[in-house]
């Protein structure tokens, strides 16, 4: 039985966490739920899977559920009753999905108790991906991730010496707007941004993919989550998501991982490795797809996933002020105060006035995530 | 320093088998050539590489070459030869690359003196691979596959475990002629044959892509070579030849193997596994290659796969004769004694006539194959 702990079990990763984990009943337990503010949804997950622990995001929301909950089940709330459900319980692995930086603290409470992690966090390694991988190596602790592209490069290398590898890609939808000029995209509504062509996720993630932020977020995380250094870290443009990411190794081989986009393959992955266990996933047909198409990642119409790559680059607190940006802004656009295209531009304007801080300890972390959230609000 | 040596030195895989070797000469060393009857290109090697054992295919041709040869070098020939230079020298690895079921007993040889096989030639898993495959593994010996379908599957498979195998898929160019109606199959040439859109091989083997022969008999060596059901070996047609086969695990995740068609990057892993090294073959780049295809096999087209693959459920001699009448089918339709379509006829033939053999010993096997040829010649 592998006890399971969910950071977000609300959200799209968490529920389709807990579709994996519905489907092998004998195989997993959930010891742990914390979620935001969806009570209702919440409280259908504790009736169903009876965690010891659960926590919500606030003291009150606590007050409302409390009576509704088993007599075994514990509550806790805030960031702290996040830590306890990370970090507190007999969970094996620990799928951090929630969303923002209270996950990174979370994440490493985890680590620190030497739970495995199934890494959907973005936070986690962009704004401390060299604290978080040289604690997991302390620890023992595997990040496991599930992110499609950065399991599936996971997939690829198994049974291979990373030393051998030549560059690894990461495949690029496009987004919504893929086929749009810059000059279309200065009208585009939220509405049109939240329509994504291949993957059903969170409206956040959904307009990171639409700026291509979210793929500069990812090569951030592989450049952790890996230990490549960005020269040998590409994006290419594949429409159709189905080869979710590739590794080329020194003998011009490539190793790719394929699938329909289906996020409780790579997701039950994480739980189940090293073992692949049966899934409900359709399978893919590559007559019925028929074709695959492939283009060079255009940085000029994306410009976002260039300075995303800069910030890399640099290290540091660059990339911690890139997402803090990004967050605000996405944030603001989807209330309809700045057009689509400010995104960037506010990105860019708080990179122009970020002081870089290298090798930052968490309270530099965080000190540089506050003050880039601060002035993105104003840009 | 790994100790090579080559049966069918002078041809195609042979000859690259070579250039692989040259490309690292701190780390290999020839051990010994077998060629046929190319003996200006067999002296050219033996210079270049100061083989231990030289075999040619008749005791006359031995007497013209043997004043040319160093010191150092002995000569041999006929199938003694053949053997010879398969088992009786210090190689550690021998490419198995001649042609025909000659090559079938120099295998068995060289696994017998617990040799490593660099898998070139067809008949051996095809005509007696469930007594290859035992041998091999008493033995402690490894096949790795240098076709490159059955390289990419060995690739996809490091570090998982076989049993977690849902399917593989083996994909087709569709050889020369993967455009023509069966109509226009008519009055094709042998010249039109020869030309194979992708891949420059041998004319056997390029005849063989045509007909779909040859995925027929890879399929055969697949379910051998991993230990596969037929119902567990798909095909599908891939214009391209870039994704060179891909395995599907039982999560409905695909793993795949990628390059440019070049046999020297199978050629080298077999020599070099499990590790990977340098090669000089062209980078793959998908979106330079812009679109990959795929469509679904069509054994009405192409009959004779379809015909092999009932030949492998059959199971006991039926591969022989199948493979038996094809090799004389192709030698006659190279002759322009038959016209293409007639190659397929040919072997539906000859299997209407054959009576099976099953758990066939090699003596069986050989009696099948010349039973098959003496048939095939006169249909």
């Amino acid at each position: 039985m592998r006890k399971i702990s969910i950071l977000g079990s609300t959200g799209s990763v968490g529920t389709q966490t807990l579709d994996v984990i519905a489907m092998h009943p004998d195989a997993f337990e959930v010891d742990g739920l914390a979620a935001g503010s969806n009570i209702s949804l919440l409280l259908e997950q504790v009736r169903r899977f009876q965690p010891r622990r659960v926590s919500v995001s606030t003291p009150e929301l606590a007050e409302v559920i409390r009576g509704e909950l088993p007599s075994g089940t514990k509550l806790y709330s805030g960031s702290e009753g996040l830590v306890e459900v990370a970090a507190g319980g007999d969970a094996d692995l620990v799928v951090t999905a929630v969303m923002g930086s209270v996950g990174l603290q979370s994440t490493i409470a985890a680590i620190e108790a030497g739970k495995h992690i199934g890494l959907a966090n973005k936070e986690t390694l962009v704004t401390a991906g060299h604290l978080v991988t040289a604690l997991a190596a302390r620890k023992g602790v595997k990040l496991l991730p599930i992110d499609s592209e950065h399991s599936a490069i996971f997939q690829c290398l198994n049974g291979e010496n990373v030393g051998d590898v030549a560059a690894i890609t990461l495949t690029a939808s496009g987004g919504s707007f893929r086929d749009y000029t810059r000059e279309q995209l200065e009208h585009v509504t939220v509405e049109d941004a939240l329509r994504h062509p291949n993957w059903s996720m969170g409206s956040k993630i959904t307009i990171d993919s639409a700026t291509m932020v979210n793929k500069g977020l990812e090569v951030i995380e592989a450049h952790f989550l890996f230990g490549l250094p960005y020269d040998q870290i590409e994006v290419v443009l594949h429409p159709e998501s189905i080869i979710h990411s590739y590794v080329e190794f020194c003998d011009s081989s490539i190793i790719a991982q394929l699938g329909n986009p289906d996020m409780r393959v790579p997701i039950q992955y994480a739980l189940t490795y090293p073992q692949r266990w049966k899934s409900p996933a359709q399978r893919l047909s590559l007559a019925e797809v028929g074709r695959l198409t492939f283009r060079e990642m255009d940085y000029e119409r994306f410009p976002a996933l260039k300075l995303a790559m800069d910030c890399g680059r640099a290290g540091g607190t660059a990339t911690t002020a890139f997402n803090a940006a990004n967050e605000v802004a996405v944030a603001r656009f989807l209330r309809h105060e700045i057009p689509f295209l400010r995104i960037e531009q506010i990105i860019a304007g708080v990179l122009e006035q970020h002081v870089n801080t290298s090798d930052p300890d968490l309270e530099q972390i965080e000190f540089c995530d506050s003050a880039a959230r601060q002035i993105a609000a104003k840009l």
